[in-house]
């Protein structure tokens, strides 16, 4: 499929993407660029990558450049790789939000280099290289973000890609995406981290801590994700994000006035409303040990 | 350590104690009482007990009567079975909230006849005795609370029985025990049905659960229990969640200005803050699983 993909940032998604590129034979050659060099070696030496190399080596003769570095600094990472790509080479990314990032690379890049933003919808609390795993993607969503300026031919070609890893390719405009993401990614980060911390305001936080019991853990398994990775992209997704939170808010209100009042009725629908869409969410393989879980009455 | 235990409602909580109760010979015997005459039955072919009884022929021989009614209807089972209560039987209940139900069952029973309050904090989210397990309480916290008439005697006895169950016993007053749990158990279910409905409100909903990965899986995992058992459990502690409630409004307002504000260092801080406290939280068997699991980035 590729003759060689270059990956910048061999983390958990690089990783994988790796692992999965590797392994299922849709690259000649699979490139690791990071700037952590034990990483790179761990990557190496796991068979996510092929081998290390840098940016101005590997680029000139790779068709398929991959970001799959933090959200901060992906846009430095393409202004460092600009340079050395060649005409045709198609670019994509793995970022958690959208909008401005695809926009500054749509304009940065010379008109024969193709770029197609990218979210594939997988993730492990294992942060890096060493959570890396082939089937990360396997049944998940895998987004695809084209824009009007985007080359139909990359973007058939990264369709495939996304198929090839065995993940469900969905086309969205960035701002589509990013409001989706806002509210079924960003905001649950942040009400996990924000209970987390309503619990450890209290002056008998270690009693309550210890007497968390599965719908605590469950609730609040989130907010163990890197911090600093979290403040990017909520800042990143701030409009988003402070419009969910909003739309939280009015329903918390809703609920809380319904228990102020014992409104008996209205509370119970809307728990009844809450469990029915809960119930109905498709279960992908990932989430089949998760079903046998626990959570306290 | 027991003659005969009458449990009152064989669900979940009643069946698990029935079976641990019959598999560990805690009980010569074991007698379950349930208005629901199938479930009763189901409950003695897996032998959660060992036969299905009445309450007023049992309780007279009867040296503990367990309570694992819904919450909404035990002071009224408990009402029914006084009557028939024999001097020196103790009487336990389950129940998730407990400040006024202790309060009126002590009012109610003859002074002859012990209640201790107890709440084990373990659950599934399988519903009814089909879900019940012999191991639901090892390394569950079990709470009990005394009172100042709570009989010293009686309360030894339940340590003793919560110990043999593979539980942890920890004493707290009733005001403590409802303050915790409003915070660990209750809110947590308000946000997590809250973070659905408010994702159901979208024009795009079907988009939105499309794109929903682990982390708003998890995070909404407990928005499936029982709606009308989780109003009883919100109505009975309805001060308490209010309280709980409004300590989250304030700490959410504080992330939600950070990002507002572009306050990198106050966010990630509060970030930071929750992962180091989740991170610690201390994981039993139950949990293992769970941590295996993913997290969408």
């Amino acid at each position: 499929m590729f003759k060689k993909v270059v990956i910048a940032g061999v983390g958990l998604i690089g990783g994988s993407l790796g692992l999965a590129l590797t392994r299922k034979k849709l690259a000649r050659e699979v490139v690791g660029v990071d700037p952590d060099l034990e990483n790179l070696k761990l990557a190496v030496c796991m068979g996510a990558v092929g081998r290390a190399g840098t940016l101005s080596e590997e680029l000139p003769t790779a068709d398929l450049l991959i970001l799959a570095t933090p959200i901060g600094v992906t846009l430095g990472v393409l202004e460092m790789a600009r340079p050395y790509l060649a005409p045709g080479t198609i670019v994509t990314d793995v970022g958690s939000v959208k909008g401005r990032l695809v926009e500054r690379a749509e304009a940065m890049l010379p008109s024969r280099v193709y770029f197609v933003g990218g979210h594939p919808m997988a993730g492990r609390e294992l942060a890096g290289v060493a959570g890396a795993r082939e089937d990360l993607f396997t049944g998940a969503a895998y987004v695809l973000t084209p824009t009007a300026s985007t080359n139909p031919a990359a973007l058939h070609v990264l369709r495939q890609l996304v198929q090839a890893l065995g993940a469900i390719p969905l086309e969205l405009s960035c701002r589509q995406h990013d409001r989706a993401v806002a509210l079924i990614s960003h905001l649950p980060h942040l009400l996990a981290a924000t209970l987390v911390n309503t619990a450890a305001g209290e002056a008998d936080c270690e009693l309550l801590l210890k007497l968390a019991a599965g719908g605590f853990r469950d609730t609040t398994r989130i907010a163990a994700g890197n911090p600093a990775m979290w403040r990017d992209i909520l800042l990143t997704n701030r409009d988003m994000v402070l419009q969910a939170v909003k739309n939280f808010r009015q329903q918390l209100t809703t609920v809380e006035q319904a228990i102020r009042a014992f409104e008996r009725e209205e509370l119970v629908q809307k728990l009844a409303a809450a469990r029915e869409i809960r119930q109905n969410l498709p279960e992908n393989r990932k989430h089949v040990l998760a079903e046998l879980h626990e959570n306290e009455g």
